[in-house]
């Protein structure tokens, strides 16, 4: 397939800059299996915003990107038909839960036209919309790496923002707490029980103080214990890793995970059963040097290998 | 009052930086003329955010700022008592309507004290609220300094965001169009008719590319006759000044004032009626090298001179 | 033809940037008039590297803009149909007359196909390869605007690079010197002699120091005088404007154009008969901030503005 | 305590910022356990200074901190009365000797009052003013993590500049040696004896290419070791962590510690006897998007739960 | 004598950057006529620092210099022998005055081998030092472009410092006040007499809002009368330009004076007796982007280029 | 050797940036062991351009190197003559073979001179033309540490680019592949067999996912037993390196090498037979905050420890 004419063999600065240089396939989605979704929408952070400017960048500097995974030798490309099928865009960003069902809508056609979605926020109380359709009729199991639950209650006068989606979906029976594994979790809390619905739930919590001892290949364990072969949505946030590898996101952790760090996490969870996930909190106004773009585009691309294998793997 | 206690003459890199570094009076206000106060809401904005963080950084620059207009011999402090009053805090920021009643609330407060104030946003749809404080049951006249008229319509599924204000304003009858003077508009619309209420409801309009004929003078001159002596709004959206001045703001527009001629056009002010003002729309994220939240502190200080001098002769 | 999907009404943080958020068109150009293209192209440059990404980030910045010119009232996409029609690609960067060939092959096309082009670099080196596809058998003239006049001899061992366009398009006969001015030429040479070139072949270069006497409605009085009614080139060189406004370019000169006096000499175009046009020089590692590339996307819609005129009036 | 009025749970963006949101007492220090201080003071650095910056982007990046520390439980605030008491000015910042006299005064002040003070500078020079005080008639045991020893003798026509404070120290009696250890030291050197007071006067010093080989774990057990149950200090340099993590610092060294590891380390001193503190040369104009601020709030939060327990203990 | 082996016509980005590509001469100035100087002392600054690494920034910039000055048509290199002769380096920075009196020592040497020197800073204290040699037994006159006077009193407990030198000069005898002019003038003032001393000796002051009705044309018509034709001292701080052109600089004063409209000053003064000058408070740490110290090459070139014709003059 | 003329022992930030601060020999080498060489040229990218600014930025930053290397007790000046020979300048830079050619010419006259060097790129194409020189007639081994194998094949229409050096050196017999190291190796490729050179060839290729299991030591280990004590070239490229320590590249790849790791890596070759080294891609224009070219100096030193160990042994 590589050639003159191939986009991923052009100098990668020309052209307009779709997820991966895959094709750009905005509306006729029947030969897709993963589609790559921005979801330029951050009206949920409660803090510094500007997620919603993450999918141009993500894109833009996904360019760099390439087919073949050198560290697994995935082809995404070889297992998949993959596509940037466009943006879940908000007509309406100024009313916080009409946000999130115009991106729930979106979902729906994805889903109905048979697409596993991989998207890249905006913030992460996309991520409850996306679950909305991912999980009806059967919880679904999560790999979710970041720096906070997101398992928080009202916060600022809403149920919905970027600290709760995970509360939120377990309540609406999308989301299976049981088969939830979170990593990375760290910093300062106002309330030592802000986090206490993921514990009493059930989630399994890997904070950040324990993984020198775990090891990462101990967290990956565990991870696959956790959600075991049940279908797995996959939810990384970039504040995930430490700030000097990801300065551009809304709320910086001091003491996060190495970039290294994060791909092996990923790689790790080769053969879960994975039926989407996002990438979500890069925001580009505070991302000095556009390297946390880059960092979320590898990860993407992380994403995307074991989503492909997942894919082929049902496939047959 | 210099001396060695006068945060004034201190190092400017000491201390907490309240805005021009007068006295921080968050509880008790009896004893205050004009009430310095930080906006830090941008739920209305249409494109970039960040002006959130607008009131914080424009406080930390403000400390370059000392105590006398040398260009006009005027000592704001001389004629009036100052005070950083605080923030207008939203509380819930995720809903626009009710964030809006949240400031008005606050703007109550200060006019029930007797203060007049000067605003620090925040993006500029925090002017509605504060207007209909200030012109309620008596429609103010004003001088907006602005890249784009906000008198727009419904957009993006709401009547309120920071292209609307002045349209609402004076629906609501708290501003006089008549009274209304309209400087530094420019770059492209998507509408032939997007700012044809204030045509139509009687705004002077000064577009940017009249300008270079009429002069900084000449506008001065047609602003005094607009406003005329009756009770008058300054509202300044840091976006009139061209990019190249004023990077950190969210929706930038080429070919705009001079840092020095908005000066020139602030200082023309003098002897206008200032009944209230505001700064808008610093977008720290987008500051690179942080000095467009000094020339913010800077046009609140021009603000704040022409504002004293009215305060003084309505005391005489 | 606005509406909710027109994208000049979306949210300008969605989807993927073509210049000016126009239709794309990578393939089919028959009901294309201008032609928006980008030149990711800069093995030209002498000094400071990097308008090959310059392409990508005006398309990025372009989003920006809108539909009406509201200095002029001229909405260019009522008069023409618009396009972006993707990059003329430099498959063999290595090697530069090689890839002057390559650009000048795509321009053959575009010719072909009766769409008048509108570039955006890449380095002012392109400009030549365009000429020699818009100026063959019929030299035209062209309103130059820049730091340089671009009309050097050999440096570095190369007949081509981008201090020398110019004088090889009239070398080769497709450029009219005596239909040609250059504006806005400053900064130090190293030889008494660089421009004589053009000074030689009948030019009129108009010195950034003879501005303040000429003013800006007199260099466009010059202008229109000395390209007459003819067919004529536009080509904007973003060093044209100070390195206030345009860091983000490889020749930086102290002491240009405010981007507010480029914007009146390209509206003061209008009624030329444009042919073509482009704009140059933009380099996005350089750009601090990001706002040298939206200044060339505002530039580039003041061009798509007269240029859409002259295709309105060559059509009755 | 945690309501709407506790500054803690507003938006962080909102209000002035003190050091972690804590009250601010300028005047009365009487219900004040510690005492968090800023020390705006670069006059004793030897090549790029910066440092007077430190302690205003601290305290404005401290807003992103909370209450309790999740990874080892501690709410500082439940343990002790916390306040930020405001910075020990340098009235006369042109004479180093002088400055260090004022310094000096402030602290005195401080002890007088009962208060624990934790320190941001500032240079790191300032530590032994600070030091002459808290070690008065009692050499205090020390922790010090940097990336050198400041024990270098006169450099550059001076006794007192930020590479010697704690040779000065020693031999002024205040600090004692014996229980002093140094992690992190690395870098090239121009005199091979530069540090060898340390050595000579019996302090520990940890160099970074140790620590591969002991692991943080047992450095911490090494520092545990050194400092035993008596009376200690606790000195973080900034310019201990990498560069990568930490650029906004005068005297970066490549190969330094993560930002995680040095909160492992801080943390794994819970139990030492903890009499005072300091967090020092943080350059906020090297401080590229600011993160390094906010690794400066972050290591004194973590200083200041070690410190809170401290104070805890001996309370009871 | 340009060629292959001559550094201006090298590519710019190559070998050391001496001052303007000019022959570094550290040790024999036997050969020199004007010596271009670096002052990298920053101790006088009242706030922000960073000038000490002005010199090598404007050296590195520099290299974007070229040989002859377009607008007035002049070569310094044919009218006088130009070299960098090295920096003025203070050995015992933490003293003011003993800086000063290195400061001092330097000049005396480069007074004593008949070179004229130009001097890059390093903030504005540095100047009273170079008059010291300059001036002594016959007061010099000048033009100083500014936006502060620098003729204020003790401050901070200094009687030296970057905001007094040129009353120390006036008081000292080597600074004749009746033929200094002083342009730019700018910003608010904490004392209304602070400036006081520049008016009481006689220097006319050209404030910034006195420029518009003047024209660039009348301020140089003003230079000129009260400098006459006597030796005069030119020193340029880069403040005087608007912190949209010279972000990196110490005491920023929006409002200022155009890049175009400094050179054009300089120009104007082609004529007068030049006798020496500087040009100081660049300050890198705050130069986004790295133009303020191409700006300060440009203006360097500037003041090169009327010095060398003053030198050629006397030479007849 | 230190006192107050050393230029070791001045303020850094005084003086004309030579690498290390070392004596600077243009023109004559005969007391010379090690040169260090800048190598400006860039025309080899694929990609983002600017490493041709590398030798300068690396130069400026490497003022903050000192004399002796604290983790290994190393001084490279008492162990060999060092001086900076200055930059293989490519005067025609627009044609790659041809500016290999030029560069190999100054490297015959290094070799002619009998001087030992070690480079700074410029990109990594460079180290063909310098390998030609030292491994003529005797095929070197190499120690490699990079991102990319760098043995790709034909690209963009060129034999010869910044992907390719290591193949064509080992096809035209300078460079011995079964002496070959390659440390490093990560990221996306886009055919299977884009390094299959490498393998093919013998060398022996430490992907980054191998570098947990085998850790630091190891991967040392296997370096050492690769090249044994044969003559041995080290090639360094800042890419190696995660983008978090090391932005200013032109290929970044996320999940490299900390800072500290690379030293240790280096570290471990004391003993090799070094005959040379080079240090390439860090591209200034990505440079956020100037780090990337610290850590270039940093690895400079650190291959000049080991090289100047070489000397000394050979000498003996």
């Amino acid at each position: 397939m590589a050639g003159t004419d191939d986009p991923m063999t052009r100098p990668r600065y020309v052209g307009l800059p779709t997820f991966m240089r895959a094709p750009y396939a905005e509306a006729d989605w029947s030969d897709v299996d993963i589609g790559l979704v921005g979801v330029p929408y951050d009206g949920g952070v409660t803090n510094r915003p500007g997620a919603r400017h993450g999918p141009r960048e993500v894109r833009n500097q996904s360019s760099l990107m390439r087919r073949i995974n050198q560290a697994t030798g995935v082809c995404p490309y070889e297992l998949a038909r993959v596509a940037d099928i466009g943006d879940a865009v908000v007509e309406r960003p100024f009313e916080l839960t009409g946000a999130h069902d115009q991106i729930q809508a979106f979902y729906e056609r994805v889903a109905a036209a048979g697409v596993l979605p991989l998207s890249v926020g905006g913030d992460h109380s996309v991520s409850l919309p996306i679950l909305r359709v991912l999980g009806r009729g059967r919880p679904v199991g999560m790999v979710h790496i970041d720096a906070h639950c997101d398992t928080g209650d009202d916060y600022l006068g809403s149920r919905f923002h970027h600290g709760a989606p995970f509360r939120r979906a377990v309540e609406e029976g999308v989301l299976d707490p049981k088969r939830t594994i979170q990593i990375g979790i760290r910093g300062g809390i106002n309330d030592r029980d802000v986090w206490g619905f993921s514990h009493d739930s059930g989630m399994r919590v890997v904070y950040m103080h324990e993984i020198p001892a775990l090891g990462i290949d101990g967290v990956i364990a565990e991870a696959r214990r956790v959600v075991g072969d049940g279908p797995t949505y996959l939810s990384f946030d970039i504040d995930s890793i430490d700030p000097a590898f990801a300065p551009g996101t809304g709320t910086p952790e001091i003491g996060g995970l190495t970039s290294f760090e994060a791909q092996r996490l990923v790689r790790g969870l080769s053969g879960v059963d994975v039926i989407g996930g996002d990438l979500v909190e890069v925001s580009p106004p505070f991302d000095v040097g556009g390297n946390t773009a880059l960092l979320g585009a590898t990860i993407l691309f992380e994403l995307l290998c074991v989503t492909a294998e997942a894919v082929a793997r049902r496939r047959h």
